[in-house]
């Protein structure tokens, strides 16, 4: 198939991963998706990152295409979307938690209070608690 | 300064990662100084993934810059160069475990026998004996 996904760089899972991922801006959409409650484009957009426009139409699109997200017709207004992490977008929970504890340790980031110490300590139940948080709403 | 980095766009600590970090191939030529033992320009340049050069040499320069390696010449050939990790690189093993957990799972990624299930069972154990290889070459 010419439209289909161009061929793996190797067997690597690292470079799977990455190559699926793609740039930074997809995993600060599923960030915002899991810790903000992120579903629409005002949602994104209101982000502190501040990503364009164009860059979020193109990364919902991919992240839609590998899905990590699936978007549905708002039913209270149908020219909006609506996005939510699939069970493999929920997935990246662990990638994204590691990536907070290490830019928390070396680039000074600051994380939600409490957040990593609630990861580290157990991270099951952490899982469990982002998965009912994102079925509620 | 204006040499000095641009300031962040948040707060985030994943998103302060994700900046210092960059695209898909800086993690590729840490994972090859972790896992493969890669030093060299040569050892990087053997990788599937097939590195171009001009782009490694950018990502050497910037992982030195943001003292996530550091490179030396070779005292056996002054016109090489041998980069290591340093513990800030080190640190990124629990991301990179990550990503091939998820790329393993959801991408169809074949992780090297026995690794993913040596992160799972014992964290600390793992990080330890990286830490020991890393220092034995």
């Amino acid at each position: 198939m010419t439209d289909g996904p161009s061929p793996r760089r190797s067997t690597c899972p690292i470079n799977a991963a990455l190559e699926v991922l793609g740039d930074r801006w997809s995993l600060l959409i599923v960030r915002d998706m899991l810790f903000e409650g992120a579903r629409t484009y005002k949602d994104f957009l209101a982000s502190q990152e501040r990503i364009a426009i164009n860059v979020l139409a193109n990364r919902l699109t991919k992240l839609q295409g590998v899905g990590i997200i699936v978007g549905e017709r708002d039913p209270q207004d149908g020219r909006s979307m609506l996005y939510r992490l699939t069970a493999k977008g929920m997935d990246l929970v662990p990638v994204l938690m590691e990536l907070s504890t290490w830019g928390t340790r070396h680039e000074d980031g600051q994380p939600p209070n409490g957040l990593l110490d609630a990861w580290r300590t157990d991270r099951e139940g952490f899982m469990k608690n982002i998965r009912i948080a994102a079925t509620a709403h």
